[in-house]
């Protein structure tokens, strides 16, 4: 274990979730009538800490980084399209753009690893609001073709990993957004997934932006073969550094430490659930602190659910990633925290409960 | 027909709907990949005969009212909490209430027939801030008991028809939200949906509010008496007269308004479609202007969406009523409307499109 990453402390709490319980069973509705909106408030509870959740300056983080492997093919877009799109996220053009303004949410993009010099031409130090430029040495062309070698090397890996943890400690509040860009990022996940979960490739893979079945049968040729190649890379660590791609190693760090904070981690699609799952394999309580927003279209994602054990709010069939998800489902987690916070108890609104005899009239 | 209910264009214009889809598809995503998000941009577009759909003045109305069957013992909870949660409502300490404020969304309760009279001690014409009283004649103490005789009679039905065309009329904005409220009513929405969709009574009745599996089997046996008593009920509205209650008759009227004035309705979980069940019999085009905000925990409700043919946005296992549910689904509405509205386009934004060759690599 790498031994500058954050260790995590369970925080399940026995007595504050008792008073969890017990604040939203004595709230004016039928005991459990609000489903997993109640699951949803008690996990929101304990990761901070209180009966009265508020859910602070949440900040959504798009992780972006180019990937080698896109060499192969494994893409219906082209590797372009990742700056191309950074450029549009700063803009406020893309969809998580839109969702994230339109719920308050705060919204950074990270330069994890893009073929791209996003600062050229600006003097020196200057900086470009909503980006923040955290690239590991090398990493200015994206992850290395991990068909060939390993997509990043130990160090690049480690430093990227640092870069998470860094970024996180400078954020203000308490919930973090995870969200991602990265064209061929759905083939490095399905390799996560493949590795860490054990479960062949084919069921792994998908059509990712939207390739057709011809093409996401070779895009699965290819990803057995780079598993092949790296067959020795079982650790989760040595697994990320192998597969890549920067954005996910960064996304990793940032979840640990999001988590080591007791800040609420709304999980995103496949690729932010696939940083989830390498941290959960280094620090299974991740999970506490976890909420995963939706369902995704994209095949391998239900696995991964399955794989953590959880369960995930929306099914919409959405596959685009961004953050879109997570932007999408925030505003239930902030009615989660209305209900505890808000609702009237059946005695303070002197609304009668629940006759014993009615059960069984 | 009933001749002053509302009757209904077909609203489906297939220009609209290719400029519709072809806006959605030059946003700056992959195609397809918002999932029913997209469907969601696609029928508000038409609703609202726009490409760029401005949904405003949102308008939560919770209609409620009393049932007489509740004498035989189909609740867990006593008539009286009807009138007690109309009070929690306008404190704003009920769900829907914190839900709806959350949201951004304004809140009307409608009396349509509670036993209660709620301007009781005011002086002649004073009104209470948030509650409209539409009481059919002899509405003041509820429905009458369906197991004795019709819970209205074919006067109060049409008064209360009325009613909710009248207020829907006063209301200002483009969307609709139904909640609903009264101690008894799965029982008149199931009875509705058993009568209407030629489903045995078993497979339409659940818990409502909590009753056990006896209590369950027991309001079932009272439920196929009812049903027997007025086997003569076939056609949509006798059934309505039939079973009740006022809160469905008055939301069946609004619902048929609010379609014909080409409303956004967001119709909530069991009992509002229920009220949808009704007026789709109706008048069939009725569906062209709802959103179905989730489908619930409650036994019933994924069959009368599957008689109507239509699927719902959220599965949260919601079984509360209030119209929390399409509290919960709003966020989604409006951000399908800021997608079609606010993203950017491949050109606009200067981003490449798929590659042709790249789905045949």
């Amino acid at each position: 274990m790498t031994t500058f990453l954050p260790t995590l402390a369970n925080i399940s709490d026995a007595t504050l979730n008792d008073a969890l319980h017990h604040t939203l069973n004595n709230k004016t509705k039928p005991l459990g009538s609000l489903g997993r909106l109640e699951d949803l408030a008690l996990a929101i509870g304990q990761i901070l800490g209180s009966t009265a959740p508020v859910l602070e300056q949440p900040q959504m983080v798009v992780f972006a980084g180019d990937h080698g492997l896109t060499a192969r093919g494994i893409s219906a877009f082209p590797s372009d399209v990742t700056w191309q799109m950074v450029e549009n996220f700063l803009a406020g053009g893309a969809a998580v753009s839109v969702l994230a303004k339109q719920n308050g949410i705060a919204l950074t993009v990270v330069d994890c690893g893009v073929k791209r010099d996003f600062l050229a031409g600006l003097p020196a130090g200057a900086q470009r609001t909503g980006l923040q430029v955290r690239k590991a040495q090398g990493a200015d062309l994206g992850t290395a073709d991990s068909s060939a070698q390993a997509a990043m090397t130990a160090a690049q890996r480690d430093e990227a990993l640092q870069h998470g943890i860094d970024l996180v400690k400078a954020l203000p509040g308490n919930a973090l957004l995870l969200g991602e860009m990265g064209i061929g990022n759905t083939s490095a996940a399905s390799l996560l997934l493949s590795r860490l979960a054990g479960l062949d490739i084919a069921v792994c893979t998908g059509a990712g932006t939207g390739l057709d079945v011809p093409a996401v049968q070779r895009k699965t040729e290819v990803l057995r073969e780079v598993l092949a190649l790296h067959a020795n890379a079982t650790a989760p660590l040595d697994a990320l550094a192998a597969f890549g791609g920067f954005e996910i190693a960064t996304m990793v760090g940032a979840v640990l430490q999001a988590a080591q904070e007791r800040r609420v981690i709304v999980v995103d699609g496949f690729i932010a659930t696939s940083a989830v799952l390498v941290a959960h394999a280094l620090q299974p309580l991740v999970l506490q602190r976890c909420v995963f927003a939706h369902r995704s279209g994209e095949r391998g994602h239900e696995f991964m659910l399955q794989y953590l054990g959880v369960q995930a709010l929306l099914d919409l069939g959405l596959r685009l990633g961004e953050g879109s998800g997570a932007a999408l489902a925030w505003p239930l987690l902030q009615s989660a925290c209305t209900i505890l916070r808000d609702m009237a108890s059946f005695a303070s609104a002197g609304v009668s409960e629940k006759s014993a005899s009615a059960t069984t009239v």
